[in-house]
């Protein structure tokens, strides 16, 4: 009990870095998506959202943080890591989750519209593929989804204040 | 029936720049695949296979193509524009494609142990995601087929002949 008790703190503990991470992105007027990967209780990869500040379609925050592992490791494998992130990873990051082979995937909000790990695929548990991944949703998931939803919020009302003024 | 064979030959020859860029992985002993974006009839992406050169699990040919066609058109909106790959895609390739709203992907041979385009998955038709990607297989695919199983055949010939050493 005790072990599971901790287990849920360093999850909230790591998931909180991520959260910090999406709120870099927010700063930057970004989706608000952070993500952290942990190898031996150490963060070894950071990121956020960037797609929109560097006009690239991989720099999603998973993405990001797990090029920063392999550079941390020197190593493509991140076999004994593993992710937290403020959303449910898509496509394509799912597909880099799975290539590196990293163990278990910690994910706050779910993406009903492109999550490709519980809504609209089950990638990272497919057996058919070479490695599978263990996935825990829901960390912090409320406060991962208000993140989302006030700033999704607040760039409707800009909109409106903007038609408003013309 | 002649813009049929004048595409058809276009085809071949974005491939045939493709497979130029699996040669280069080959070269640095990756496996050899390689990947070109085309926009408006020019190469504004190329890309081939380094993971294990700087063992990034980002790193292939596709995400590298993709990446510099995005620097180059300062967008990560590739919405006209065309991918030519020598294999089929994987999960994580696919989802960038799909990320990109890349409009037309053309790719050499199959992969049935990770392709998302047609083995394992239609990622790339997916009616439920917010683009769908035509997509033609078998473009010079024998030479794409031959060129993956000369490299497999040769690490196993080195392998041998290194055991038979010891």
């Amino acid at each position: 009990m005790e072990k599971n008790n901790s287990s849920l703190l360093a999850q909230q503990k790591f998931m909180r870095m991520a959260i910090d991470e999406a709120q870099q992105a927010k700063i930057l007027n970004e989706v608000p998506i952070g993500a952290v990967v942990v190898h031996d209780g150490q963060v070894i990869g950071r990121g956020h959202n960037m797609r929109e500040k560097f006009q690239d379609v991989t720099y999603h925050a998973e993405m990001l943080a797990i090029m920063e592992a392999c550079t941390n490791l020197h190593s493509w494998r991140l076999e004994d890591c593993d992710l937290y992130v403020t959303l449910e990873p898509c496509i394509m990051c799912s597909g880099a989750i799975i290539n590196a082979r990293i163990k278990n995937v910690y994910y706050g909000a779910p993406d009903p519209k492109a999550g490709a790990v519980d809504s609209l695929y089950h990638l990272l548990t497919d057996s058919r593929l070479n490695h599978q991944v263990n996935v825990y949703s829901g960390i912090l998931g409320d406060e991962c989804s208000q993140m989302l939803k006030s700033f999704f919020r607040e760039i409707r009302r800009r909109r409106k204040e903007a038609r408003r003024k013309k």
